[in-house]
């Protein structure tokens, strides 16, 4: 494989250890969403950026925009990126990879004086953890002009203080965000490409060292679901005269997983968790049959179809539960969110770039909710490169090596040189099914 | 039915109400164990039988004991009675209903001039409800001279203070209970048989008014279980990944439901409960695999060979779920305690008795404790009549009905009547298996 040019290797690795340096709490990382952890990450990749030549702006919700310029400026520009926030206690890689890759790639073709057809611009994005305020995507969404108004009044869960003020204080202006102004329009942006760190164990236990992205789960979640039974003595009360919310829950639980596994043995690909399951701790005792259960389940797939197939067995074993277990059980809201198709031509793109580098790649869906999904929404043909990483994401023991995180760059190199119209990529990459030339593509 | 003489209804009737008055915390009954509610209920009660005639005695542990003499004094004493104390927000009937029943005979029997061959003593016993110190059946050990002398220093749930501060504030004294000299000896008494309410629905639902108890159930505990499986990204781990504390409790649960059916089936009277059951409040999300719950296991038994056959059933289920879903399992310390036998021949006279007043009764185990146990355990010959009771005790909607109580009264003043060789009582209970003569029962 060639390159156009190296990405900057040693540049990606010092930017990570000076983020973990600046964003120790103790005992992991924290970068919170529009506040001192997030704001001091932007702040080192935008100077990091200045002095390596590649032009620096930022938008109204104070996203961070790194860019090559490229000989016709006015075309749709390439994009990669991720964001930079933590959850607290979090890791150092989920989301500040698919950065520090973008930039080490920029920085690498800058210094060789490489110049793209079109500009590529790294998208540093803000508040994408859902953890700090309960909106997702906010940074996404505000560079869209699509930030709901009310959003910016949602208060962060730890200080208490607005959206609102919190963008203010990271140097942003709620107002434009409010009004909705848009700082990206989908037909200004060729395409976007995201890496980010796996957050399961698949790469990692199949030993694969990258995953390219099929698609982005849609969700259908029941965050705040009850089943009210009746306490009653646990002595005292024979079988047939209880209403057991904790032996109805257990019930429906192996309901929804037998519904999950009959659904994956008929093609279908989706996951169910119940996260959340627990007596009430005031009144639940060792020496009662419990009264009342709270518990939450998440579902997430790919499709809607399978989405409304699972929620279609979730229906039918709540009623038959709370029949045979003589209970009352309510699933209370459902929040949902769809699924993200990944661009079919991207996705080859990284399979070919991949298998040219000699690195081990798999397919596979993402679980987990990221920007992507946003710009795929959007109508922005859009992919992702998952890096494998040990021991999950949103903890302080995230472990991806840094030898896999380069094979990951270089591969997105290639992808996004394609694209940007860069001899030494485009040729490297045919697509399978065509002939294709680069200039085509 | 002929009894020697009515008891006093309506002393029972006016002291429900002065207990409910006096210990009303503004959602339900509180008397608190060896504090204000517990001693002004002592206070009330031993008022009550001084005024009518009775003799009026305290042990060190500050133990109520209500006597009408007999003829022969050191005959062994006939003995009825329960404890006077409530859990928080608890109702005015558990444990005080045994209490006024046995006044209320005493007092009618005093009033009506009848002299028992031996003394009758109606005996409210302290500190039944764990809920206050975290000891059973405190009263009634000190009784025996069986308190562990560690136990008083244990401290009272919400006040912090030690069972022996508590103990002296309520006019006892902590050091002969502490060097075990004991009040009660088993030799000096003919029999105990304590009246209570119905804790459980089995009454109410199968229209029956009392119920005689065949045995008191012993229990084997697990308190304290902990499932550890690990935390993991819900979107982003496939099924075959995951070490789902959730599932893995859903999977015990149910395994348990599946035992307790079986040994049912196969003939075992028992209970199981998981009261229990909760993921862990800081670090479950509902967009986690859960990677702890904690949980407890109450089983409870007339039969220690039943109890051990559950207990055998917990094991395998534990470590095939512990195998299946991947997980740790580990139960913790278990506690138990003894099923008690309650005697065959109090046993047919509660039946007698019922049928000869013709009112309702069935057989049925005892799943909750009593003090009776105790009293059984040291060989007293010991018996429990249930009265119904809607809703179930521990809670302020308890709801046993003035006209139950009167007939159960009635038969239990049958009971001891016979016990105690008055006539009229053992003439009208003739023993059915036999040509006894009143004098030999």
């Amino acid at each position: 494989m060639s390159l156009p040019a190296e990405p900057d290797h040693a540049l990606a690795a010092s930017l990570f250890s000076q983020l973990a340096a600046q964003s120790h709490d103790g005992a992991g990382i924290t970068r919170d969403s529009y506040g001192d952890g997030e704001n001091a990450a932007h702040a080192l990749l935008a100077a990091a950026a200045t002095s390596r030549g590649l032009e620096v702006r930022r938008d109204a919700a104070s996203n961070l925009y790194l860019t090559l310029p490229g000989t016709a400026r006015d075309a749709p520009a390439v994009m990669t990126g991720s964001h930079l926030d933590s959850v607290p206690r979090g890791g150092n890689y989920d989301g500040a990879a698919g950065v520090l890759a973008g930039l080490a790639i920029l920085a690498g073709w800058r210094r060789a004086g490489v110049v793209p057809a079109r500009d590529v611009t790294v998208m540093a994005i803000r508040a994408e953890e859902s953890a700090w305020f309960p909106v997702s995507y906010v940074g996404s969404k505000a560079a869209f002009g699509l930030l709901d108004a009310a959003a910016l009044e949602a208060r962060r869960a730890d200080t208490g203080r607005t959206l609102a003020e919190h963008l203010r204080a990271s140097g942003g202006r709620p107002e434009p965000v409010a009004a909705g102004v848009p700082a990206l329009h989908a037909a200004g942006i060729d395409c976007f490409v995201e890496l980010h760190i796996e957050q399961g164990p698949v790469l990692e236990e199949g030993g694969d060292v990258l995953g390219a992205v099929t698609g982005i789960c849609g969700s259908q979640r029941y965050r705040h679901a009850v089943i009210c039974g009746q306490y009653a003595h646990s002595g005292a009360t024979p079988r047939s005269h209880r209403r057991d919310a904790v032996v109805a829950v257990a019930s429906l639980i192996m309901a929804l997983q037998q519904a999950w596994v009959a659904l994956e043995a008929a093609g279908h690909e989706l996951t169910v968790t119940v996260g959340q399951c627990m007596t009430d701790a005031a009144q639940a005792d060792f020496s009662k049959v419990a009264g009342r259960v709270s518990f939450s389940i998440d579902m997430r797939s790919r499709s809607l179809a399978t989405l409304e197939a699972m929620d279609a067995a979730v229906q039918t074993a709540r009623a038959e539960v709370a029949r045979t277990c003589g209970v009352e059980i309510d699933l209370g809201p459902v929040t949902t969110s769809s699924p993200a198709a990944m661009d079919a031509t991207l996705l080859r793109l990284l399979t070919d770039a991949a298998a040219h580098t000699g690195v081990t790649m798999r397919t596979m869906p993402s679980g987990a909710g990221h920007d992507a999904a946003l710009f795929s929404a959007q109508g922005v043909p859009a992919a992702m490169l998952f890096v494998r990483n040990a021991n999950g994401s949103h903890n302080p023991e995230e472990s991806m090596r840094l030898d896999d995180f380069a094979q990951a760059t270089r591969v997105l190199a290639s992808v996004l040189g394609t694209r940007a119209g860069l001899p030494g990529s485009a040729c490297s990459f045919p697509t399978r099914s065509s002939t294709n030339t680069c200039q085509s593509v």
